[in-house]
């Protein structure tokens, strides 16, 4: 049983977000420069949903569900098929590409789901496959799961350039090398940085000329700052076989504890990332799939005001690290914030352990994304006093730290 | 991707129980024979949550979970510490054997993620699995999706016999072909049958023997009727190490809706699940899980009620049946009924769309859960009145297509 061994050691979540509770804190005390540093404790693993509480009326969404009974607790695998025409008709609107609600869409348990089933329906072991860097952590781990062979292309996470600042040849040399399937984040996690109508046209035709499929991960494409334009994969040239979208609204909407996801794509990939679902986890919970009734019609002015408060975060806090000298993209949607830390004496995960226990923040490490060893993950989609505060404490703990 | 694609054509979920709406009735009106049999609709492929509501308080535990907010949507991948707990004391006293809830045991979304991830962490690429026949339909495409190689295990699913009557010595030849895993259900799905003492004694000597891990699905068995006696897998001689048992809420409870499973085995395993679990579905949904704290809490008498209720069904079903001279075994717990055809003048596939064409009925053919082309299987938790009546139709329909 070796080899089943080193695929589950490929799968390490000892770092991932939301995981460190499990971690122990060993011999951290030993580590520690000067005092505990006193503040709220922020979790920047995640969204608080506390602090922006979900969409009014999800919850009675769900209580209906529940009213109605059988036929909403089992829908169709791929999900309550009204519920699919409906969001099918918005999504649509929203991409600008229309979508059949009966044959090119599924609902999923969590957006983690959806991507999961996307992989598993397009890479097959030997498969060559492109993923970003820095990219969100599941991207990597489900390629080599599915025993695929990653091709890394970096974007700029440094600096603000326009668009991602992908290479886009080195993006090109992998599709002339034989990959078979191109699978990132737009707007970027971690970076929060948008991709560019060029980038995307050059992505569509160089993967139209290679017969490449692209898994474009949406999750956080409402969530856009003054001044940002956003092109969704699917509205471009490239064939819709080619293209799987993943949205969701868990973020953006913090409708996270309600577990939903959704894909878009060509019927053959969806009719087979619905029998897949079949056999990982039957279907989206059916009362929780009401929600959805919400999504992308919440009130007016609901979204925008949202967006609004993230800014101000955003911006204060992209202040305070650049005050300090850490370099930081200004994100252009989403909540996740990249910054880069000054060399440490410690290494970064002992940075992010003591971040914890000395300065009551949680970060993830930059090495969840990619070969980042100087940079830290944040989601700043939390109360904006109690976020900037920790914000402050970051630089002091960089401080206390740097080699 | 001539692989990936023959890979998906072993998930055909075509005639997957609650796929039906997606079949197309095609040329069906040629074939009929006589007129509509006029009834209410009745669902045999799953049980009706409408007959047989969700337990009491459930919904105001999911509420609850969702005042309390942020805590309860973010968990740990593998779910929330303090449920885990509350669970692992109740389901430690029910199996017979303890259970850490800190180190083993998962929380999933629904019983089929649970089978998946266990299959998942124990199953690699050429491993010999053995299963039984006929059993759950996932089964066998979980085992072939990991690149498996099956070994069938028959039992009895016609007569009544003491036990399941598996075909032991089948069983030990196997095991000594190199059989590292062996996945069984008990109850049975779909023949409601329950493995005597002896037999999972013998499974356990047998696996300890031969160093096979045992994946035991227990997901009906709370539902026992009268004079049914029940063996735990983990309360044998079996090392901890190598049985991972599965249950879950939502069949006996009604509480399919809300998509929750549970696992547990030894902290090895658990943690396998648990990495695969965080690029699969991250998590059950968070406040879904609150759902659990009703679970083995139910009010008092409530369970006693259910069982009584089903039991009167299945056996005016079993009557039904056997008075029409068709054979079935009676069930020992859980509401599936495997019942047998007679020898029809239309193929298995065509009856069931008939059926439910013809005569409101829906039911699973045979073949989802082995080489059963003569079987029909009934989830029997529905309405009596119209279950019993939607049975006199299936009698009758039987007649009329009968060779």
């Amino acid at each position: 049983m070796s080899s089943i061994e080193d695929k589950f050691k490929a799968l390490a979540t000892d770092n991932a977000p939301g995981q460190e509770v499990r971690q122990t804190t060993g011999n951290i005390g030993n580590l520690m420069i000067g005092d505990i540093l006193p503040g709220t404790a922020v979790d920047f693993s995640h969204g608080d949903v506390d602090a922006f509480t979900p969409t009014p009326g999800s919850m009675e969404a769900f209580l209906e569900a529940v009213e109605i009974g059988g036929s909403q607790a089992y829908t169709e695998y791929r999900g309550s098929a009204d519920i699919r025409d409906e969001l099918a008709t918005r999504l649509g609107d929203f991409t600008g590409s229309a979508i059949s609600g009966q044959d090119e869409m599924i609902l999923t348990p969590g957006t983690q789901s959806a991507l999961f089933l996307s992989v598993a329906a397009t890479v097959s072991t030997g498969d060559k496959v492109a993923i970003v860097q820095p990219d969100y952590f599941a991207n990597r781990k489900l390629v080599q799961f599915f025993g695929g062979e990653i091709y890394p292309v970096s974007i700029e996470y440094q600096n603000d350039v326009p668009g991602a600042g992908l290479d886009l040849s080195k993006l090109k040399a992998a599709f002339e090398a034989g990959v078979r399937v191109f699978l990132f984040s737009n707007p970027n996690n971690p970076t929060g940085v948008v991709y560019s109508a060029e980038e995307i046209r050059t992505i569509a035709d160089l993967a139209r000329e290679f017969g490449v499929t692209v898994i474009a991960d949406q999750l956080y494409s409402r969530l856009r700052y003054e001044g940002a334009t956003y092109t969704h994969m699917r509205a471009t040239e490239l064939p819709d076989s080619q293209v799987v979208t993943i949205m969701g609204p868990s973020k953006t909407e913090s409708l996270s504890g309600y577990r939903l996801g959704v894909a878009f794509g060509s019927p053959a990939v969806i009719e087979r990332m619905e029998k897949l679902q079949a056999i990982v986890s039957l279907r989206a919970p059916g009362y929780n799939q009401a929600v959805l009734r919400t999504w992308f019609n919440e009130p007016e002015g609901w979204m925008d005001e949202r967006i609004v408060q993230h800014q101000a975060i955003r911006d204060e806090l992209v202040q305070t690290f650049r005050g300090a000298g850490m370099k930081v993209r200004i994100p252009q949607a989403g909540s996740y914030l990249f910054p880069g830390l000054p060399k440490l004496r410690v290494n970064l995960q002992d940075f992010v352990r003591l971040l914890r226990h000395q300065a009551n923040v949680t970060v993830t490490p930059g090495t969840e994304f990619g070969p980042h060893a100087s940079n830290i993950r944040l989601n700043f989609s939390q109360d904006h006093k109690a976020a900037v505060a920790a914000g402050v404490r970051i630089v002091e703990m960089a401080k206390r730290y740097a080699a």
